[in-house]
């Protein structure tokens, strides 16, 4: 359900079918073989091509779920996941099929609202990009060029830095082949922000995109710019100088991320995002049988994904997307170009 | 404004005052000398020494402002602060004294709210910390006792592993004779948090936490327990076994933090938050006058903090505070006990 | 959707069904025929027959909706319908089929909504009832007992005071034979609500009401208690005395209908809330063609209600129980007794 | 507490003072002789006589509270005041001094706030206005025109029809005389809304509208238009035609009061509300101790407001400008105007 999108935007199902493929799993060694189809259908809030100021309703049907082994987890809860608080929070009560609501799934009703995001925004010529940077211990090496980011899902592991394809995908595949998973970062950017968009304090672009971030499953960690860094510098290394080119303000470096004070500076936004691995492994790890009280073991059997990132990349792209329309259709940026 | 609060509690301007004493620059060489005493006034919402149910009013006067500086930061804007999205953002009709908005000051309201936070806490038992683990290149090297935690307002540099203060002061020292400013970082615990304390998605412990993190000045970074490793972990190493200890269920490593899937689960909880060095410093800077569009320069004369994290160690602990008593009222368990 | 029921609440579609059958139009000559079965089904939310603490997700299928002759009312906008100002709010651009968003039929939403919170109220001895006062010149002359407005169901003008019945009957018929509608009155009561349960100022039990009510089509007034006669009468006249009665504090009169300051003092609550009478009727109206700027005329076909109050006998009982559980449920009143 | 205001508006202490003046207690035997100066003090958000873009602060001092009686109605609440829900609500604690946050004063912050509200739509043209259409039995009679309520504050009793003026100052002496009080209605006006302004269902002009009012205390009743008569009137009375008058649309009656769906049609927005009398009058009423649950009497000595009404047009005024400045801002009409 998307509330706050402006009557006229032209958006079809296709459209966003497109997104939410791209958040897919692969028919490859490194995903899981769950059946997720992920047909979204529109149901309200758009007519004859156009969104018409109401709310709009998306529903992605869940086809694949067999429930059974989630009934075990309700007695025995998965270390790494959130079966045993939820059952204390509620009460035993909740749904617990395929994971519920800490499902990763839910991640697709981001990706479908920020499908949107994206079409208002390249009403102003902003536009958000993604890739994985690291998987285990096989890093990017350098910043891709827009052009690299532009073509990131071309490849299995979302990297779009050419180059550094080979070595995450033999991470991979030694995970796979270990019963393991690896943890993983996901880099995001926004280009042609423009300068003065967000708001001090409690929603700055800043603070609203780390909750929203923190809102995926698997995120731990996340930085603007060089953030995980800034601890062991100094102010003249991190400090972002002004500079005139082509007669616009802008910086030498972007250190900052492209936000200050919760407001963007009109450097490209650049946001790192960590991953968790997986907790569902093929090895054993300990738990405990809620009922005895009594140290028990769980092992995976079925297949599941060995990294988060790869599946991650739209994720991180539609949460950029949304956090900057929510502040470009207040701030009235929008509103102007769409009438 | 401190709306929510229940009627009943027990409170008085000392017990706040306190707070943001922990907050006023120390007189050392390591912060600056501006005069901020930060006298806090409760105005309304407290009555006959206790909470009334309105909404507490604390008035904090900003008694030493002086606004020429600031005036020449419009035409030539600070690099690393908001002075120039400011003036985008607001058409050059904000109040720029003293760094309006985006000043450092702000964290004080923050401060007095987490004092009120932290005695509901107190309630049910929840104890909230924080300390510098990190000042440039020097570490804290070992995690710190509960006790040490306690004793953290002792030393000058808020580091709560005495065996790491020197060489933190030694860091501070040597950025001050340079006329430099160094990164910091700042972690933050609570203990006792009972299991299935949060919610899912947008409103987690995590989710909740991260936004008002980064309403923080200079915050570039956060993570969860281990978040910033994550990336380079395998599953079989960060997933967070689920053991039996005294009858009540706990984890081996803590890992996760203390939050999965937004929801507490019973250990300890534990941020990590990187602040960025502070951008004023006694060398010169590159910007740009923004009238004539010409490149200039700026050099801080008077004395600025040269680390961020010591001063922010009571405004870690009010976030965490803050964000905990929101959920703990909600799910009635404040309520309970108040009565 | 329905987001804040805490998990654990027993629930089944059949009770909601059995609410929304409250609100179908009857098979009598007083009612529109348009086909509208409104069956309910929880997708989301309820598992195995309990709340589980998700938000609840109910849909209700629009089963038979001809969109042509709405078309016609684009370029023709209905006096007394939302047509002519949705064109301009939303450049054109909203769903107009069956009259979209503006629709009596969005109605069905609130009444599943309150077949839920009338469940939570009933776990704190809440009951609430409504009926219908006044059709046209037709009132109901008296207060109802208690007994009368439980059976309100069983009569199609839903007036709880048997001896009215037959003129309000009456006044319906005259109506649909000239091809006019009517207005009226329906009267809404809540019994055993505690006393304190509120809020002051902008969320108060009857600012909160007021605000919801005004959400349903075709209200158009409303009043607490003897609200509409307010300015003709003297303080002495108005005021509730205090007095014990079987050791409880009660008043002598209820004219405040049992909230003062936004806060219940114990009296049952008692709501009037005045409908239009409907604007579709089978005589000719003036209106504009907005593409010639000409005046023409509308007259209806079809049949359509001539009156609304005894459809909204069910929907002034859910907004009345929605706004109470809100209440309930932040002050803990409900969450100690589902635990 | 004012936030949303846009940066660039200029405003200043001095108007804000006026439009306060206009609630003072007017120095004739209708009102209250308690000292009420109102002195606000803009203490944030406007800067070198323009608003900052920042929440607007400002401070409005209670200088004159003998807390002495109201001491008394801890243990002897008054009928019709908040005092015994407001302890059980607040379990005691509340602040009870001057009635707190449920006395009447705390409308001087709606009418501040107002000003704001006003100053803004005055740049898209649209002008509120307000006066007492009825008091006790002493009605205005007829709808004022525009220019006459524009001169409502040139009379004590504020009634914009002149010829009315001497019946209602005659009801308010016979009251006094009696130590009693009167009932009122104060009909409220929007001039120059354009169509299309609002939101359908929880935010509908009306609804919000509904919200605000009933935060006022005092008020029991309110409608739009003739939505007091609605009840008794058939479709064909009741319907506003649409026709064309000098190239626009407009209607042939108002009975809507200029709302359809929760929008604006673009005829005046026409709104009365119903104000109680006074709960505070010369004469015993019965109470209850609430220490012994003994009957008890309360009977009034000093002077209070015999009729709420004429104080009440500016903070009706104050409502709809907020409500309307609060859609204005939303869909973008003032940001466009501003720049």
């Amino acid at each position: 359900m998307v509330d706050g999108c402006p009557a006229g935007l032209p958006i079809s199902e296709d459209e966003v079918q497109a997104e939410l493929d791209k958040r897919r799993p692969l028919s490859t060694t490194y995903s899981t073989t769950r059946k997720e189809r992920d047909r979204v259908r529109i149901v309200s809030g758009v007519f004859n091509g156009h969104t018409t100021g109401a709310p709009i309703c998306m529903v992605i049907a869940n086809e694949d779920v067999d429930s059974r082994p989630y009934e075990d987890f309700r007695v025995k809860p998965r270390p790494g996941h959130a079966d045993y608080p939820a059952i204390i929070r509620y009460g035993g009560f909740h749904d617990y099929r395929g994971g519920g609501r800490f499902s990763g799934r839910i991640t697709a009703t981001l990706v479908a609202a920020g499908a949107i995001a994206k079409k208002l925004l390249s009403l102003v010529g902003v536009e958000v990009y993604a890739h994985v940077s690291q998987i285990g211990r096989a890093m990017a090496g350098r910043e891709p060029s827009v052009d690299e980011l532009r073509r990131v899902y071309e490849n299995p592991v979302r990297c779009a830095v050419p180059e550094a394809v080979e070595a995450m995908e033999g991470e991979l595949r030694k995970a796979v082949e270990e019963g393991d998973s690896l943890g993983s970062m996901v880099e995001g950017y926004a280009f042609n922000v423009p300068p003065g968009l967000g708001d001090p304090m409690f929603h700055g672009l800043d603070s609203d995109l780390a909750a929203l971030l923190f809102a995926v499953p698997g995120v731990r960690a996340l930085c603007l710019g060089r953030g995980f860094e800034a601890p062991s510098l100094k102010g003249s290394e991190f400090v972002d100088e002004y500079v005139v080119d082509r007669e616009r303000i802008t910086t030498v470096t972007n250190n900052c991320g492209g936000v200050i004070g919760g407001l963007s500076i009109g450097t490209p936004m650049h946001v790192r995002v960590a991953f968790r691995p997986p907790s569902t492994i093929r090895k054993e790890v300990r738990t405990v049988n809620l009922m005895t009280m009594e140290a028990t073991t769980l092992k995976a059997t079925g297949r599941y994904d060995p990294c988060i990132g790869p599946r991650a990349v739209p994720i991180v792209e539609s949460c950029l997307a949304l956090v900057l329309v929510d502040h470009a259709l207040n701030q009235g940026l929008i509103g102007a170009v769409l009438k």
